[in-house]
């Protein structure tokens, strides 16, 4: 199964920073295309008082700092350069994180979709929607969110497309600057089909796609979950992505590049389940040639030979 | 005192994999040499699900994944290529860590010494193997489970050597997934020189060398440590190597290269104790100019130049 | 604000080595010049039994290795050669960080001193001396530690100049060996202000420059901690520099290169409260193009092209 999209990685929660200028993220949009990415997706447009693009509204309504560059001008010039579709991921204030509460979510983002639309909307690269609240599980007022943030991307853009990437409430659905690998409440496979179920049902229309994170769970047991999640999908009208991580979660440095191994695992499980698209958190730190992470250029290497093995 | 030997760490624990293929090992297996490594020794052929071998029986029996690559055959074939050494490290099925049960982990490796003995016993490299079982102190059942498997691995393969690396339950003997970097409740010399010398006396016959990891207590408690074991290994007619740690297991990172005088603290201490052999954990992420983490590279000129400075 | 000067991180606590020799450090020092820095500081001549440099009396006295390399001597020179003046970083036994008990500490350097100052004295580029003992807020005894250290440092040098570089108790203010990245009783600015003001009174005289780590609170609190730090330093007639961590604390890997926009916000910051000069914690890790940290190199470049936008 080929990777035909991935995230772009701005602005970053817990990975550190390349500090890349234009120069470097050209070269690693001709690295993507040489593997045959098609899609890149802006992971959030801004997490907190940092943002991507010079955003007004962002800056007045929650004292954001003025970016040194517009990356999402930059990122939607390349994406045209290179013949890509671009994906603009909401605004996350921290506030959902802090409080649980998504209210604060959708009244930020109401006013940045629309001046997102008016400044970037005629790039020819602007391809659809990310919804960037990752969330898991029956969140409290996930549904109502993403049907509302949703309808309101698709309102403004014509109908472009929508995606959500959530992830698997499993074993390893732990906080990222906690030292464990692992926890015991892990959810089973009937809860996680009865509780996205009734997500999937809420959010029939708003969202064109689900992209699971792929990284919560045991190897052994994606086929299952891939096979719940595809009949999910199916059933609600939604199209099924892997969200295939290319970071290691088994390993105490959070995070470094994965064990080609494993994410050929996670592959042949998605292809086995029949998903439509594979996209990956993310190529530029975990699989570019050019990442400051060494294992990458060697994992990019391994997935090259893969895909040369592949009939696709 | 010169490193003669190494661990490659596959299948890791927790060292996150640098994802190279036959080139890349191929490379690093010159780069030893060049620095007169003779011997590689196979960290384990498995851990739970993960493989090094096609193993049927692993296979089948613990619902292995098949591996992209026989890595096992690989090395093999490099070690003819270098004229070095080959131990097999046994499977690790997880049991032990999980349960503290050794019974499993001498049932699985019953069938993959058999097994993989006719496979690759014929390689002129297959020099030994490597009881890979962990274990510190009086581990319930240690001394039997080393005795058994031992004189298994000796039966097949016409006596070829065994040894086993445990570590000294000192102050930095802590888990690798912990945030913690030292514990209290460290051994103390006595305790040590006792509760080893039962498991010595246990395994002799079955086990030709003891390598105690190097890392878990403080650099000026390195003398006295390394006297007992010296001690004990010449009463029970075991050889003595030191299995020197060239990671840093003082630093928030688990793990990076360690600083280079801390290793010559460490062999310097193996050499004034008149230990037989020096091997590490490990050569390629810690050691090579290839490594992903550069300051194993500039190690490496470092290492070099106390051999140039060294009268052996 | 252009950073002029750097610590050198030899002997680091929680930063791991990159093992360079001395044409590494000879390259670096040339990668600082062309930056503008002309300042470099030893953040400590040793750390328990790790030195710098083979010194007599604490290889005598705390049973310190004799260390593989002279790095005092080698950065005198290597300050020389580059026109630079040199930092010496007094010795920090541990027993500070054990015990909270100062006293130990001003024992030890009162011998260091004499002896640093009589060996290497005569170098051009020994500049003057930094009090190592990183403390915040009214640490026991802090105020008489400095001021006994930083007048016998005066004392033997003509009156080099000293300074120090604590840390705001911030909201980030967590041990680098904890998993945590916030902590929730951050000090107010009105303590901050209380608190450190008695200890600037207590040192006046004694220490020249007071330089603040930057990195323990949030971004949007930088202007408001730096005005009173100025008007403190202001007032009892200290310089006033701030310490530019170019590290990331936010991220869960302890610690790789800080975003640029981060360090830029810190360092525009500074520059509007019209702060003395800036150093950074620590150039060869964070900023240097040959940093093992290749984001580093990154990192450098970012800045370069800040530099020249710059009208100073």
């Amino acid at each position: 199964m080929r990777i035909t999209g991935t995230f772009i990685d701005e602005i970053s929660h817990d990975i550190p920073h390349q500090n890349w200028g234009r120069a470097e993220w050209d070269r690693d949009f001709a690295h993507m295309k040489s593997v045959g990415i098609d899609t890149v997706i802006l992971i959030r447009s801004g997490y907190r008082r940092f943002i991507t693009y010079p955003s007004t509204y962002l800056k007045d309504s929650f004292g954001c700092y003025h970016p040194p560059i517009d990356l999402v001008e930059l990122f939607l010039q390349l994406a045209d350069k290179y013949d890509m579709k671009f994906y603009f991921g909401l605004y996350d204030s921290g506030e959902y994180w802090d409080t649980g509460n998504l209210q604060h979510e959708i009244d930020a983002n109401r006013y940045v979709i629309d001046e997102v639309w008016q400044q970037y909307g005629h790039y020819k690269s602007f391809g659809g929607w990310y919804l960037s609240m990752e969330i898991s599980r029956r969140t409290k007022g996930a549904t109502e969110a993403f049907r509302t943030l949703g309808l309101q991307c698709k309102g403004v853009s014509n109908g472009l497309p929508t995606f959500i990437s959530p992830w698997i409430d499993g074993k390893k659905a732990v906080m990222a600057a906690s030292a464990e690998l692992t926890k015991q409440d892990a959810v089973s496979l009937q809860e996680h089909e009865r509780e996205w179920g009734e997500i999937f049902e809420g959010i029939q229309g708003a969202v064109d796609a689900v992209a699971f994170q792929d990284g919560h769970i045991d190897y052994h047991e994606l086929d299952d979950f891939f096979a719940v999640n595809k009949r999910m999908a199916d059933r609600y009208g939604l199209q099924c992505w892997t969200n295939a991580e290319s970071f290691d979660r088994d390993m105490p440095i959070k995070f470094l590049p994965i064990k080609f191994e494993k994410l050929r695992l996670k592959l042949e499980a998605a292809r086995r389940a029949g998903y439509d698209k594979a996209i990956t958190f993310e190529f530029s730190h975990f699989m570019s040639p050019q990442s400051a992470y060494l294992q990458a250029g060697h994992l990019f290497n391994r997935y090259k030979e893969y895909l040369q093995g592949l009939t696709i």
